[in-house]
């Protein structure tokens, strides 16, 4: 017997119960009725990723399932906003049962980690895999992390390392070989890429502009130049290379992939220079560091430079889908 | 030059420039920011419609614009909601301009209908063109329409005329044949359906149950059966045939497209029968049609009756995409 659509969802869905007391209906109705919190904005986003594009059709369902989440929760936590709610549109080609349980193991062992209940969806059949989900948090008033904030004198910063998961692409495609030792590290740094949910939040009050680097640090910090009207000076010397990047890599080739490589789900934003001292003691408590790499300028663009002050030029700034 | 996603986007999305109040922030950064009114809930719905499967990969683009925002306007008019936002997640096969163009005339002539913002999305690359669509909006705690509310003795109705949607799509197939002047009209239903948005209010404090048709009418009629623990006996000389409807198929096929052919977006809801007065009164003034097509029954399960008491059988109760 062919299983049909409804009791896939039902299944691999609905049968996850974990329920948050602002979902007054979740899956199984026309829609999900929810109580957003009356004191605060909420915050949507949605990110869709296509097997064959994004990751391979073959990849582990599970390191999917924790993906198409993850890429999701850094979107909230590039405005500083608490996870609450996903939806999830699947598109599939089969009713492939494994599959779904290990995608479904992935999606929902990180939605419980931060406490976002799925509360509805749409399973449809289709040629290739596609997976769209979508995100609701709050955020006070006010505190968002926008991407407009940035004022000249802002120091610029980044979360954990960037450039791992562009140097797992690089070795996926047989363009760059990983060092002994590092294929693990490395390669969790693209599959299961962890959102800086603790850091989007401490950051409220701090950072005056937020972005995260799905697209490379260098075009995604664009956007916040762009945004705020105003350039940057990066220090390339001052980029944090993982160990397994610098280990991989001669050092322009690791500088590059750190400006460039996506797929990193780091946090770049801005900080006024008063608050640098509150900055320094909140990130001494997080599980990733926090480096401080430039400065934002009031001259448009972004200008790459070198310990000795000497300029240091991109070819290609980040990923673009129709580029 | 290749056309950049991001221009794209900024082009066809975020230049359509209807501005809500409680939009805080539209598209254009990592998420869009909203203010949900403080005393009602919010009902949020996604729907995926996939080239090849939901509509011809030639399909006008307008219409699909179109239909692909209706279907998820219908969510909510099953509901009881008034739509508030929209985000969109396009997956393309190319940067087609002149297609984006029409789906977004499409798109944003029915969401200005209905005084819906876009306020972000994503655009992604893939082998076929996958679009989904999530909406939101508000209804007051407690008057939400839910599919488990119907009681024994509540009667059963449907708006408009179900299954015109089903012959539009048999006659594509050559499985069925439009009387002559009516192709047009049947055409529209299947590809331009109109949300019964202003009906799903009405019937707020009215129907104690409600769903709409898009797998068929029995189908969905049957998850309302199901969530409320009841039955129904639908008389099926009471089914609403469209004029078209009537002049293409014999009784009985047309009764059989009306009750499993799906794609319609009509409403089918419960009513007790001490607000019959008060739906009676509402529809007068409703510029569809609404019908009384049968009552809820203790007994579970769905029961068909011609007028002369007799049983008629389904052979197929509606469309399952996995099936």
């Amino acid at each position: 017997m062919p299983v049909s659509e409804f009791s896939l969802i039902e299944r691999y869905f609905a049968a996850h119960r974990f329920q948050r007391l602002d979902v007054a209906l979740g899956i199984g109705d026309d829609c999900a009725l929810l109580l957003p919190p009356a004191d605060q904005q909420l915050a949507i986003t949605v990110d869709t990723l296509v097997a064959g594009v994004h990751f391979f059709a073959d990849a582990d369902p599970e390191s999917v399932g924790h993906k198409a989440l993850a890429v999701n929760l850094s979107d909230l936590a590039a405005m500083g906003a608490t996870p609450a709610w996903a939806t999830l549109a699947l598109t599939l080609p089969q009713a492939d049962e494994p599959w779904l349980a290990a995608f479904c193991r992935g999606l929902f062992a990180l939605a419980d980690r931060y406490g976002v209940q799925l509360i509805g969806g749409d399973v449809t059949h289709g040629p290739t895999i596609v997976i769209t989900l979508q995100v609701h948090g709050f955020v006070p008033p006010g505190l968002a992390l926008r991407r407009d904030g940035a004022k000249p004198g802002d120091g610029l910063y980044v979360t954990g390392t960037p450039g791992d998961a562009g140097l797992a692409l690089a070795a996926t495609f047989g363009k760059a070989s990983v060092a002994e030792g590092h294929a693990g590290s490395i390669r969790a740094r693209l599959e299961r890429p962890e959102p800086r949910i603790a850091e989007g939040l401490a950051l409220r009050g701090i950072a005056s502009a937020a972005i995260d680097i799905s697209d490379g640090l260098a075009q995604d910090l664009g956007h916040i130049l762009e945004r705020s009207r105003v350039g940057a000076r990066l220090e390339v010397e001052r980029l944090p290379l993982s160990p397994a990047l610098a280990a991989s890599l001669d050092r322009k080739a690791a500088v590059m992939t750190a400006l460039t490589g996506g797929d990193d789900y780091e946090l770049c934003f801005a900080v006024p220079p008063e608050r640098t001292l509150q900055l320094e003691s909140s990130a001494a408590g997080w599980e990733c560091r926090c480096t401080r790499i430039g400065v934002v300028t009031a001259e448009p663009g972004l200008r790459l430079v070198r310990a000795d002050g000497s300029a240091l030029h991109l070819e290609q700034r980040g990923y673009d889908h129709f580029g």
